[in-house]
């Protein structure tokens, strides 16, 4: 039985990619030494971070003038990195759309000296929309705006990136990075988990305009932008491993023609499972078509019963981790970059089954 | 020609277990799932975790009331951690052995309202003894006695832990954990990167006391000890893949007859090189002698020409990363436990063809 795995992340990762790291396992290169074994400091282990960040900057365009970094701890930590190192004393402004964007929310509102206002959020509606941000909703002298531009949970993204005029938007982009053509430019600030589109959990890439680097030092060097940037992301050893592949990925990700390439086919995807959802009698989506996520899609029968009965068949299918988060219910389909195609259509087709069946009923 | 890895981290890793990991990278136990790939949430991978920190638990012979935290950021993020968490508004009393504990000492001096003490220092001799501590030493009201317990660059190593009293003592274990048999209720801390004797960077141990958990929650939920003890090292997603492999260190490590075991494994290979140093006229070790580390051995033939030449030698003979680190110079062999025996055979027999070509001139 083939498996499909749908999970919210860590996630899927391209076979290819997996094969390879089989591959170069034991041996990278010629070397004899797992990437693992690697000292970082050597130069085999320097020409691999130093790939993966042009990669990187290849495939998102990214500016000689922002700083690509390979840190640790997650989206989580970056929560409380950013206002650290650039709200201190200052306001920051929030996007309430979910799970995420309140964890963001709240780890600001940690911080002291941090004045944290939310200007827009989309609770009085269980967060199935982005609210509208307009330019007159942006104070001019606030640090940032943070936005979360995929919802994992509520499946929901945004799809355009507001005007914040001359204030900068920090985004953590953990569900959407290199699935979505954002323009780098658009950002002060893009930082996101590994674990969905880009690698191993245990990796967080943060990509940072030059000039919002903190002018005073953070009272510790691993929070602190300027020491990694300085450092090269490499103040104290970082996860090198979790690198590698993430150089394997990004690799994998130009043989898909580039971020357009994969985004076309993510669209197809998507397309494909929204399509089943609108045409069905008893599937729905819960969030708005305009702010719809490609990457996250939840939905639902309205029958508990019913949830439970498709995820129990869903799962003999060898369709993994389609179960929806507890808040929202029902059924997820996390489909990520490397997520194929053939998965989505197994889904819609049992999807249809299913409803068949009950409709005789 | 074979490779010897005398990276002082990330280090050697054991064959077996780098073999297993490659079997199961694209499909670990019939899940057709990489480990990489899987929901932290899920089933199969909890029993990952939970069994990574069983074995580690039967190892170190680690009591119910210490909580074994998997982490992110490594000793660095800890040397902040610690006084954050656990010496607010008190005392924190530390050893100055040299290059990490210098860097645990600053951390700590960093942070607002933390009163650091150094107590003993061996910065008189370049950190080439430990500095006898005595019970009489210790503030008895100080939040802990911050020591490292082996120094990778110096190479010296706490031998025997000293008496604190009741001031409980707080171990930087990062490059002698599980390779020396220390007892765990000594400590009311011990942390350490992985990149040595655990697993792939990326991944932090933390082992602490339950009533050491903070009362107040720290600002950043990541920074926060409790927090990440009562989600037992998931309130974000973890470095996974890390704590798999670290899980089949364990399971190796268990084969070689657990601590004890690799302990008297690591004293042979030890004892091979620092014989060959002290019988040898032109290489000579800067370590008191009952302060040696068993792990990271510098030696130099104080000759500048002649260290140049032995490293390039021993590059060409297949042995890696010996190149002593430029605060001590000469030559480094880091023997973790991971390196065989060969390894060192070979460097000693390099020693003695190098020196008797020198004693003819």
């Amino acid at each position: 039985m083939t498996v499909y795995n749908f999970s919210a992340g860590p996630a899927i990762l391209p076979k290819s990619v997996l094969k390879k790291a089989q591959e170069e396992l034991l041996d990278y290169q010629g070397s004899q030494l797992s990437v693992m074994e690697m000292s970082h400091r050597s130069s085999l282990y320097e020409s691999i971070i130093n790939e993966a960040e042009q990669r990187l900057r290849q495939l998102m365009a990214i500016p000689e003038n922002y700083h690509v970094l390979f840190l640790q701890g997650g989206a989580s930590l970056q929560f409380s990195m950013l206002p650290l190192n650039l709200a201190k004393g200052k306001k920051a402004l929030y996007v309430n759309t979910g799970a995420w964007a309140k964890k963001a929310i709240e780890a600001a509102q940690a911080i002291d000296g941090v004045e944290v206002e939310v200007i827009a959020s989309s609770k009085d509606e269980n967060f199935n929309y982005v609210p509208k941000i307009t330019r007159d909703m942006v104070d001019q002298d606030a640090a940032y705006l943070h936005i979360t531009t995929n919802e994992t949970i509520g499946g929901i993204a945004f799809n355009e990136i507001p005007d914040a005029g001359d204030v900068p938007i920090v985004a953590d982009m953990s569900s959407n990075i290199l699935s979505n053509d954002y323009k780098v430019t658009d950002f002060g600030v893009i930082y996101a988990g590994a674990q969905k589109n880009i690698g191993p959990s245990g990796l967080t890439v943060v990509i940072i305009r030059d000039d919002l680097l903190n002018d005073e030092p953070i009272f510790a060097p691993m929070l602190d932008y300027r020491i990694h940037a300085e450092n090269k992301s490499m103040y104290n050893t970082p996860a090198t491993y979790g690198i590698y592949i993430a150089k394997l990925v990004f690799e994998w990700l130009e043989e898909q023609g580039g971020v357009a390439g994969i985004l076309a086919k993510n669209q197809e995807k998507a397309q494909l499972l929204y399509d089943a959802i609108d045409a069905s009698d008893i599937f729905t989506s819960p969030v708005a078509k305009e702010d719809r996520s490609i990457n996250n899609i939840p939905f639902v029968t309205g029958n508990d019963d019913w949830d439970k009965e498709f995820n129990k068949r869903a799962l003999e299918a060898g369709m993994l981790n389609l179960k929806g988060h507890r808040s929202v219910g029902g059924m997820r389909a996390s489909l990520y970059n490397a997520f194929p195609k053939e998965g989505v259509e197994a889904l819609v087709a049992l999807m249809q089954k299913f409803e068949e069946e009950k409709a005789g009923k």
